[in-house]
């Protein structure tokens, strides 16, 4: 069967998440129900390569699928966008991929950007797409912290009680934290992460930020290895998934 | 009565515009509304910069009101913030103003902001905020006509039938395209614009970025002095005020 790549854009607001579930809408469902229109007698199963929790949004998340016949790429995005419907999800671009290709496990690369609005004032037009922290955050503080936590180490105090990953043993490669005006912008890059990981890191964060823990508090929170060392979890709808790095991009 | 200055922020999909109408909600009754909570037996007017019509955004709106007694402006603008409720509006800054300050014509200049969404696929994290248009734009065609519609005209030809301005004639102090990636935005300020213009502006540029007009054309249809030489009014989605000047700035 043809595989496919998309590069999908979605809101987090209105689904479960990314997987499958009983309990709602999530945007694997919705995708494979639009794909499947094209091939009525057959069912579609979407992969994708970063499962985003309930809420979270993604601005380029990759998603592989294997249709019943070939068809143009340019048609099925077309028609998989016109079968969404009213969802906030969209494809981007689709490609033919070769049969080796896998959203999830080639990918080599993630990135997700946090975004934390610092103001008094509760968001309008950035409302679902931010954490909303009313106290005024010391980004350089945040950064201090964000330096310790980069490398490769054992992420257990960030890691969700339900993470089905073997090792709690990840490379972080990147997290910055930056300020445009009222945005603290927190982006995360690793091959891959535990469950919540970056919502974890954030959660501590903040408390730096705050001036409630220094940056050695985390540290010590990363060396403890136990969860209940570290912050709590950040909100999900500051998180997007931004990018997704494989060794040979299948948009190129 | 004291008089305060507002800087308010709001998403204009759910109102009918900022003025208020019979037809359903405007951000003026919302606000009036909600500030009129502090004062019950008084009723709030609220008077904007600039007068946005239904479905235009603002990041930052200049609304002044007076109070029948005084408040502390940290408090109005908490006070207001809560009773707007689940309205997407919210008042970023609250200041006393002198007596003399007047949000409307007291201010000298006013931006705003046109984002067109230039890409086969529809907006998902940006549905509307944006106009999706799909043929690929040619910003630089867009820019050369845009220059040609700087400075003082007769803007007849991009002047809404509705437009109450006394004169036609507008100084337009600034058009200026570029590319985001698959965003083009445009910028426009003047002291003042006609009811509409910017939209008209935008309806036409866009013309120039499908090839199907030069800018030489644009500049024909500025001479006519008449509003059916100009191209289409582009959707209220993609528009968005985003500041307004004043000689003292309130704020500051």
């Amino acid at each position: 069967m043809p595989r496919y790549a998309l590069l999908v854009e979605y809101d987090g607001a209105g689904f479960v998440g990314w997987q499958r579930q009983e309990t709602g809408l999530s945007v694997q469902q919705a995708l494979e129900e639009a794909a499947a229109r094209l091939t009525p007698r057959d069912p579609v199963v979407a992969v994708a390569a970063g499962r985003t929790d309930a809420g979270v949004h993604a601005d380029a998340q990759v998603v592989h699928l294997d249709l019943a016949r070939a068809i143009d790429p340019l048609r099925l995005r077309e028609a998989v966008n016109f079968h969404l419907g009213a969802h906030r999800v969209s494809v981007v671009t689709a490609v033919r991929a070769p049969a080796e290709f896998h959203a999830r496990f080639s990918a080599i690369g993630r990135a997700y950007r946090y975004d934390i609005l610092d103001r008094r004032a509760r968001p309008a037009l950035l409302a679902g797409r931010v954490w909303h922290v009313k106290r005024r955050l010391d980004e350089a503080a945040m950064q201090a912290a964000a330096a310790l936590l980069v490398g490769r180490h054992d992420f257990t105090s960030f890691r969700a009680a339900a993470c089905q990953a073997a090792s709690p043993v990840k490379a972080l490669d990147r997290l910055d934290v930056a300020r445009e005006g009222d945005l603290v912008r927190i982006v995360a890059e690793a091959r891959s992460f535990l469950h919540h990981q970056v919502r974890n890191l954030v959660g501590t964060l903040k408390l730096v930020g705050e001036g409630r823990w220094t940056p050695a508090d985390v540290a010590a929170a990363l060396a403890a290895r136990d969860r209940s060392a570290a912050g709590p979890t950040a909100p999900a709808e500051g998180l997007a998934l931004t990018a997704v790095r494989y060794a040979a991009d299948p948009f190129a």
